[in-house]
């Protein structure tokens, strides 16, 4: 059983090699009347897309998406929505040498073993060029959860050891997309840039973090007690190419913690609604939203692709040298923001409409 | 669309409330032709259940599972194996008093909120008494796993701020059901010892990780795009009660780390197999297994239930104070070392059966 | 991929096997909220049992059903209802002499081909003792769709040769449980009781057919294109033991018609509403329920164990005779009765739960 | 959640209406390694194809289909393999007329209803024209159970009263495409053909059966007990547009014999094979293939659209006359072989996928 389909309800299955005709996804259960904002679409598509800066690769994608199906008048019709966008830069010159290469930490070797064949032009399937397609369908689930009155803001929250100290609640969000490495504290962006730059200078790239917030969430959304919402945030942001790592709410650094300082006391708020005094239960329990900001972490690996030269093996077990060409990112992370946002916006859209049969 | 249900084709339902008549488990796709070793399943539940040791919670629950179908003359018939496990040490008189209570960081508000009523005693079906199911589950999964050569062994490796300094390597395994607090080193597991005892006397509860190897994981296990391996080794860990954060391979650390640190070099073994020199992968590439050891770390919070007065709030709005009654876990992990082995293993054995359908 | 579960969101699973220690149903997605009646449970649980009559098998099953999990203070809590109904009269003496035997037209042969192994007492798996799992999920299932003023009514209207030449409007639906075959006419059930009795009496059995009307039905259940709500219906009644044909609205004979004595014309009625003049399309159009009554007829084989003789081989190939012991029904129809309605019980209400997500 | 996948591991989402930009098939899990033969795909649309002879529509329909992903040098990779077909001759002006119409016997009315809005033209997504979409991705199947040894071969044995009266066994197959109505009796094809041109000649249309025969089924497909092999031929038949009967072995007639007239006595083949010496079970016992001869009837109602003027009413509740405009199919039995062909190919190689997984 493949795994190229995400979410019950709000559902998409996303299709394309990176060099092969085209890319694409299609959403199913998208509610009808839903009405569809092309110009948003692009807006999330191309700040996904490559050689929009001078820190990420400077390789030109074609990113014109064509909506084939489930769109009349503007409107979801309650039918699948097929989207595709054809591969058009495919300078599958640049990848015949690895036709045979397992290049370090790629997924050139596990691929070849799963499946017995692979695409190896750049990467085929498991080139993070799918990730546009999910970038799409998200942008299509926000338009959704707007209606709920849900806002999702990522932006990244480290660079190597370059760290944002402040927590999301210190920060102007609305700063994120004023810089290039989409980092809402300019200071730090500007070190962050800094270092990206010093590291695609040695043909090296470099690990980092994001951080999402996802703001307005109705109570009551998540499936205990296997599909919690953490536990579904958690798949679809672990699904994410070179993402190591998970962590939502007090995380990792909760477990250092005694329950006397971890737990969220609830009070009345003057307009007589539930809250938390503090949230380090990062907007969930059990598994259900509390109706507080939902706030986590996703650590990305450095890219496996460096302008150096790396020992490894072919595919017959040949001892051989490969060096990365072409054009590609010292570090992903300034890409991957709208990737997040998306991954984020599926699963809350996924959540709010199975939410709608839990009562009589 | 509920979310009691985990796996694709080796497939689990829990069910159960903690102060209802039974829990327990449906095991769809199972194998038929599997020996199911009834001792084994008991072994891991004795791991796991309350009163094994000084460091856990004194309740006694009734842990004697009854298998109510799906296994003939020893051996799994290929149809759904159901198994219970009654509720007896139903103290419902200990929860009397939360009736209308919402506990800090328990499940009690969201559960109300999103089903419009909840069994109130003991957490119902938000308590850890859930994971028993689970146990049952994951025990059958491992005994089909092993066919395949898998092993898979959890242990502690931090409680609070109480860490293990070494990796799974520099440790022996075997070792980790040694101790109560289930730490392979008798030293480290000594200092997590007192430091859950003197939490406890302080009526208190400390969070903690436990780190997780499988061995011997064939390669080609994991189902890209969005059922990578990791990414359902997350969703199942992340699914546990308490958890808040999951890493594999170079994890969070890995953020900080160049390319050309953190990327694992291919050579060709003596015996003519491939392997990688580092594992920062943590075995698992474009997320499938690469034949390397599986490696990850899972976060727990400290327990929310905690023996010192808290303010909070009644459905009424409100303010009361409340106050573990009871007997409960001062710390999780070392009660849940078998639940996370469980859960991995049901994941493993899923994918074993996904995998078989990839080729020709 | 095992298939012991049924429907995407008001979803079950039964296990069991009719000779192992109970067999059961978890109904995972049942409304939260939905007061449940037992007596309505046991009711058609009375309706499906053994021994009810005179042209039944004079078999006695336990059929008393526990809830375990999932109704809390008699409401749905939103979590699964597990219920069980424990194996007590099992007579596996009377299949000893089975156990290497492969019965002419049961299932014998096929599960130890697909399986490997199988437990003979009294069909295992096979056996229609599974049925009543699906008939206590079914009253289950007829309280929730109650709410949306649906009502289930399913006759025979058919035994071997004996046919009713009415159609349901022409009949008084609340006859029907007035005799034991379960036929509203008075007349024709006479008929068809002689033809039972005289065929028990030659050691025989006979088919029949079962006619099925929904009244009530709102308009727009049904998830084209392939979850058209007529496939969901037919695939229900298919997977009822000894069913072998489908047909809805004007079905085979249907197939004889000319489109323009076989299409519904629309016209609106005194209150205003859309209804269609004929109703050939059996209350489904395109998929999607119009509002107008859904019948089916569903046909049924002849029960395959008759007390004659008959020639079949053993698991070595070799000739043997069997003949049948114990107690079974010369026809099947009037017991599966409650059975047919569970089963579209089902579907209804998880189409009725599907249906929430369509719409913005 | 929508109901555009069909399948469980061979799974296919279909999408697209009839008169917007194309139609598609996205297949997942079509087993890596599979060549895929394109002329045998353009073979079986061409067969569905509108335009083809005398007897069917003379609609002209682009069929170019185009694949997009998941085939590199001609063999499957593994991953999702997307298709489209373009829509060329989109005669909208045909449809303008009926923007506000409820067309009789079509989807018009229950999908307005059921999603609030509606693509009015051509049907939208509730068209034929969707069936493309599963006679390409049914090639595709029919490819990998070849592998097996399965073939699939569907014909016409009833147009309007006029009925083949000799069964599968009695026939040359082979003949089946050697008329424009797919009847492999070439004495009741030229009757048919008489009787649907007559038809035609009155603006009417006319219902007909189409018979499906598999042979050469390995024994153990079905996935018991509510995924039995013929429940889930049911289910993909009757989601065919205008399909409203299914019935499979001794079928409705079935209903009136006897239990000694109706069994399959086994016996050992000449070569140690176990067989039956009738095969009334239709291939099929307990759900579960045995090795025999597959067959099933499927019964279509005539297509709703006659060229006669007929009653109906607007959007508005007012009446109005609507008469087909455009080129319709006078019976639609001829083009719907392929596609009966195409659903019972996905059917059965779901099916080997899923039984791989059944045993240790």
């Amino acid at each position: 059983m493949a795994g190229n389909s995400f979410g019950e309800i709000f559902r998409i299955t996303t299709f394309g090699e990176s060099h092969g005709k085209a890319i694409g996804v299609i959403i199913d259960g998208c509610p009808a009347g839903l009405s569809i904002d092309m110009d948003k679409i692009q807006y999330e598509l191309d700040r996904r897309k490559p050689g929009q800066s001078a820190i990420t690769t400077q390789r030109k994608e074609s990113d014109t998406f064509e909506i084939l199906s489930g769109v009349f008048e503007g409107k979801a019709l309650g039918s699948p929505i097929a989207v595709t966008i054809k591969n058009e830069d495919q300078k599958s010159d640049d990848y015949g040498h690895l036709k045979d290469a397992y290049r370090p930490s790629h997924a050139d070797f596990t691929y070849e073993m799963k499946y017995g064949t692979r695409d190896y032009r750049g990467g085929g399937r498991a080139s993070a060029r799918e990730t546009a397609a999910r970038v799409i369908a998200g942008a299509i689930a926000k338009q959704f959860i707007t209606h709920s009155g849900i806002k999702i803001s990522a932006y990244v929250s480290a660079v190597g050891k370059v760290k944002l100290d402040k927590n999301y609640q210190q920060l102007d969000l609305q700063q994120t997309d004023s810089n290039i490495v989409r980092c809402p504290d300019p200071e730090v962006a500007d070190k962050m840039i800094a270092l990206i730059q010093n590291t695609r200078a040695k043909g090296d790239t470099i690990g980092g973090v994001i951080t999402c917030v996802i703001k307005g969430c109705p109570i009551g959304l998540g499936e205990p007690v296997f599909d919690k919402l953490h536990a579904e945030l958690g798949k679809a942001m672990l699904s994410i190419n070179a993402v190591h790592g998970f962590e939502y709410g007090s995380g990792f650094a909760g477990t250092e913690k005694y329950g006397s300082e971890n737990n969220d006391a609830f009070y009345s708020t003057a307009e007589k609604k539930i809250a938390t005094k503090t949230n380090f239960s990062g907007g969930i329990q059990g598994g259900i939203s509390n109706g507080m900001d939902i706030y986590f972490n996703v650590a990305f690996k450095p890219v496996a692709t460096i302008m150096q030269p790396q020992s490894s093996i072919d595919n017959q077990g040949h001892d051989i040298e490969v060096k990365g060409k072409g054009r590609h990112d010292p570090c992903v992370v300034p890409r991957a923001v709208p990737i997040v946002e998306a991954m984020a916006a599926l699963v809350i859209a996924d959540h709010l409409l199975r939410h709608r049969t839990t009562q009589l």
